[in-house]
């Protein structure tokens, strides 16, 4: 019963999400049905995260298992890419892994992009994958205050209210802003974030990088442990995972 | 009577190209009809660069002139980027003009770059931005023949047959192929191009990327002046009119 891993490239603004839901299509169902069309089997496609509606991912990993052995790596790649047309998913590697590998609960760092699109003029070639913000924004005094929450905190300012995580406690490894022609880029690497974490953080960032917040309304919020007194959700089209590491 | 020069991002898969037609919705038209929806006239928005169906500008130049002078350039361009919605159109920058300002016939120089995505799996986040071409591609034999290509010649043979220039000959200042990522980048830069030219000069150079092709092919290509010595065309999801130069 060979496990697969695969690396998952997709445009998450036509889905409800990763993760399979009634209302409407996921990346997981998309991923699933292909499997199903390629071995007639029914499996579950397991992400190491899962990722929003409308947030996207350059190399999402996830695993499957299937109960026949006929088809290698390679077969599996190419087939479900064939299988997921024309949903904007791809398939970018496909292996056998061990059994006791997870996508999800094997994963010990995950890395997300935050694209802001920061002129003027509304995207055009990149609609709904930045956040158009007009106002310039200032991308050093948004780094330093972006500093305050690295390490080990209580990240309830930052939590989405639904989130289902056990403990609001994360260590943030590294979170750098920096400005990328017209773009603004955040980084952000931990083990683990909590639901809408960059998007909590990347909309209070913003109240900074507009001079309306300092470094230390940033952590006076944090301490505050209070969703209330963080800024406002970024949207989810600029957002990336970026990549899992085990 | 004040002319107008603006400078306008586009993402081409939507329209049947930058000129208006009866067929459906173009680049022009929806400019056209957005200057109309600001000042009430009727004008005709000249562009510097007759981009095809599905190829995609970052700055495209284009000109217009108002009878009204109650507009400045500042409101041009907050007015048209409105009233272009929902349409992937952005104007990054407007500016008055001297009134002998051509978009097209005064440019004396054009940038494009044609990407190719060079891995196997698919393109998903830049679907319809990119040609997917699985085989690996040698980006330095590439190169090389493209510099065959450069200078004074008769572009017959990378000409479309409907091209409605009144000479094949061009002189292409510079042609480079490089590879960035996963990605292999054709920059092109020249006073002015024929129709088709890059996209079949891209079709040609990645005969030679598959190692199909010579340099010594492409340069034999290039003295037979038929179009049918040259390469296929190449799609335009993968061109971009990066700039204009006056």
């Amino acid at each position: 019963m060979p496990r697969f891993r695969i690396t998952v490239e997709y445009a998450g603004g036509d889905f409800v999400g990763w993760q399979r839901q009634a209302n409407g299509p996921s990346i997981q169902q998309s991923l699933e049905e292909a499997v199903e069309k390629l071995s007639g089997e029914r499996v579950e496609v397991v992400g190491a995260g899962r990722t929003d509606a409308g947030v996207h991912a350059m190399a999402q990993v996830a695993h499957f298992d299937l109960e026949s052995d006929r088809f290698d790596a390679n077969t599996v790649m190419k087939a479900l890419n064939f299988h997921v047309k024309p949903d904007p998913i791809a398939i970018r590697h496909a292996e056998e892994a061990d059994g006791d590998f997870h996508a999800r609960f094997s994963a010990t760092k995950r890395s997300y992009l935050y694209r802001i699109l920061n002129r003027r003029a509304p995207a055009a070639l990149d609609a709904g994958r930045v956040w158009h913000v007009p106002q310039v924004l200032d991308a050093e005094a948004m780094h330093d205050a972006a500093q305050a929450l690295v390490g080990h905190h209580d990240f309830t300012t930052f939590r989405a209210k639904h989130c289902q995580a056990q403990s609001p406690e994360k260590t943030l490894d590294s979170l750098t802003v920096s400005r990328v022609g017209e773009e603004i880029h955040i980084n952000a690497h931990a083990r683990s974030f909590l639901h809408h974490q960059i998007r909590n953080i990347t909309g209070t960032l913003k109240l900074v990088g507009e001079g309306k917040w300092t470094r230390k309304d940033v952590e006076d919020a944090l301490a505050a442990k209070d969703r209330a007194a963080g800024g406002p959700t970024a949207p989810p089209d600029g957002l990336y995972l970026v990549s899992v590491g085990y």
